[in-house]
């Protein structure tokens, strides 16, 4: 068996009881039922994903994955194709969003090199993961082999393997300049719907580049025909390299029972390649933000997750992940620090039937 | 001029030139142009607000006012009074759902007793301004005469003035059995929208439990008339003593030029007071969390505010203020903190006539 068949094997569902003595716990702290909404949500699928009764976060990793891509040449990006290599360099001296954010959450930034067209020299903070030199122009032909594609997924398992531990939680980043268009690609390949409907604007086209990137992926998905039945087939045709690490990560933290928070647009499609893979890995999974870019409600839809927070981001890099980890450490500190009614000496809800 | 006069008269619209100038820095960072969305939004805001070009927030406090309700009488909330007063020692001895909140993000909580219905020894973190022991019943005559609701508002005024600091933010919250019934009242009164249509199920009651609640709004509305002209008729006829603190308080932010984030459904029916009183207010506060009351809506329609954070939250105390504090925080730090492009050498946009 494969490395990735024996992770994808591995995962498993998690455990109801455990997510029920969670809630069962919250039920006691000093607060009306449900009050604390999705806080409690975020706790009781913390405790079910790790087995620990009383989590705590204490290794905070996000992971952004860089990768260039081919059908950058049919000019669907308002930014050169340098940029992925720039803004990787950006990264590791600390000065993009993304650091920012994770600074804040108490994270750290792991760059993943999985297919940047340049040859970084080794440095603190970069992994070097290259499978491919950039894809290929997808509207040509497939972006990657059958064999690249599995190979970027298995270094993402292999990541998730490495970074695993009690207290680890993942965010997923990416990086890499077009990468909208592989995205929307991999959306209409499964989901059938028109281009026009899960396409966006990026990070900022206007209507011309508009248009001719819904054409770019039109041909794109007439010439490859990728097959919705065999997300390895998807990913290799019109996804890209760093998208294949994303989704690879998601698998393997699902098999390692590690929670994972995934990013926008870019990251969810990676998501969606691991869901379609195996649908028992949304279990690990948490949407962070609601991104602008309309094919991501499309994506959630189909995996079947509510993003949280509603902030207009359509940076990506990890952004939004390293925003939600941290309300889902809020999250937890709720659940672990809170009081009992019995503690505090706080009343109980009356009974409703006397309530009048 | 009164103190509660001359505190709305000293409030300033914040400088535009001052927004427009944190725009252009935030447009050197090396990121799309507007790809944080609302994160520059609240960038901007702060800059604007304090008047410095390099905001940082040194000083994170969460004032929670907390009231009694002679309108709890009528059986309109599924707790019984005394939690009040319960939740308040809870809130001194850091075991509550806000304190909780207040650490992840780094803020203080003060505890402001304005009404409650007990008479509180001193202790450390607790603010004693009270000015009524609980209000009376709203549904048989006023909640608070006039006297004494300026007198709340004079209190929260005062409470900005002395924690206003460069760097000083403050959230709201509140804490008082059966306050979810005069925040219905308020926005009804001020909108005219019919009693059910702004009425949610608070803490958590049963239908006949919320047909009563409607009922006993209606009645409340009927017998006092509050006059939507005047602010303090309607705060005065069916509010709270701790909604006149919260309003005050917004009120004192505004004048010395503080942030201010508004928790949800109680604080909002503050906020509103305030905003009615001198609609210049709005500049200066964040509303953070979407309640799943169902007039809060209407609420931050009328002032013209939108949340960014749904969580289902419905606790109130300020634990939707923390969280919107945070996300403030992480804004600033983008601002503060990103490379622009020319530090980090990435290439900008392409203009996007010839993107082609």
């Amino acid at each position: 068996m494969s490395f990735l068949d024996d992770a994808l094997k591995s995962i498993k569902p998690v455990d109801p009881e455990m997510m029920a003595r969670a809630q069962a716990r919250l039920d006691t702290l000093t607060k009306p039922k449900d009050s604390m909404g999705r806080l409690e949500e975020f706790a009781r699928r913390i405790v079910a994903i790790t087995g620990q009764m009383r989590p705590a976060l204490s290794k905070k990793t996000i992971f952004t994955f860089a990768g260039d891509h081919g059908v950058a040449d049919e000019g669907v990006s308002a930014f050169p194709k340098e940029v992925t290599r720039q803004m990787v360099l950006n990264f590791i001296s600390g000065g993009a969003g993304i650091n920012a954010l994770a600074r804040h959450a108490g994270a750290e930034v792991v760059v993943v090199d999985m297919g940047v067209d340049f040859d970084f020299e080794d440095m603190p903070g970069l992994l070097k993961r290259k499978v491919v030199h950039g894809t290929a122009n997808m509207r040509k032909g497939p972006a990657m082999t059958r064999e690249e594609a599995i190979k970027c997924l298995e270094a993402g398992i292999s990541l998730a393997y490495d970074y695993a531990s009690p207290g680890a939680i993942f965010g997923t980043g990416e990086m890499g300049i077009a990468n909208t268009t592989p995205s929307s690609a991999i959306i209409a390949a499964f989901s059938g719907a028109p281009v026009d409907k899960v396409t966006g604007r990026g990070t900022g086209i206007n209507d011309a580049v508009f248009i001719n990137k819904v054409r770019v992926i039109e041909d794109a998905l007439h010439v490859n025909r990728p097959d919705p039945k065999d997300p390895v087939d998807v990913l290799a045709k019109v996804g890209g390299a760093e998208i294949a690490g994303i989704a690879g990560l998601i698998i393997g933290a699902a098999a390692r029972r590690v929670p994972v928070v995934v990013d926008g647009f870019i990251s969810t499609a990676g998501a969606l390649i691991a869901y379609e893979l195996d649908s028992r890995v949304k279990d690990y999974m948490f949407s962070a933000h609601k991104s602008v870019e309309r094919g991501h409600g499309v994506m959630l839809e189909r995996i079947g997750l509510r993003p949280f927070v509603d902030l207009d981001l359509r940076l990506g890099e990890g952004t939004g992940a390293a925003i939600g980890i941290s309300l889902i450490e809020a999250a937890l500190k709720v659940y672990n620090e809170m009081a009992t009614f019995g503690d505090a000496g706080v009343s109980e809800e009356n009974a409703q039937e006397t309530a009048q």
